[in-house]
């Protein structure tokens, strides 16, 4: 299992409700690509959304925010961590 | 208190040692601008670093890491969490 970070641009006004209603769509249906979506940061005003997941490859990351609706931007693998 | 996500690029092959060692020259004087740095991920293959912190703005944030040699390209205040 390897932990992902992921971008999301274009989410400029995304609300607390619409960012939680995205992580319960993606956690609703994580398990499948054996994908777990432990955090979400957003910043509004730029647009932003960072998500952290921990799942077996970037492929699988993707396909669940596409199936959702939001496909990420950038999937970054993690590989230090501090 | 803000958290704020900032992001560093062209960090491509950055080890383990050197991601430690960069947040421990941030922690060393990060209370002089009254900044905590939290947690850190690095993906040397894109070069691509994010931090998170809570501080009083975007430039104490800033301010730390160019004092200690890698200012952030990017810097996000983080207003909704999940």
């Amino acid at each position: 299992m390897t932990e992902y970070m992921d971008v999301h641009r274009g989410m400029k006004g995304i609300t607390n409700e619409e960012l939680r209603e995205a992580h319960r769509a993606d956690q609703a249906i994580e398990g499948e690509e054996g994908v777990r979506f432990k955090h979400a940061w957003a910043d509004p005003e730029s647009g932003t959304v960072y998500c952290l997941s921990e799942g077996p490859s970037a492929e699988a990351v993707q396909r669940v925010h596409s199936r959702t609706g939001h496909p990420a931007d950038e999937i970054h693998p993690v590989r230090w961590t501090v």
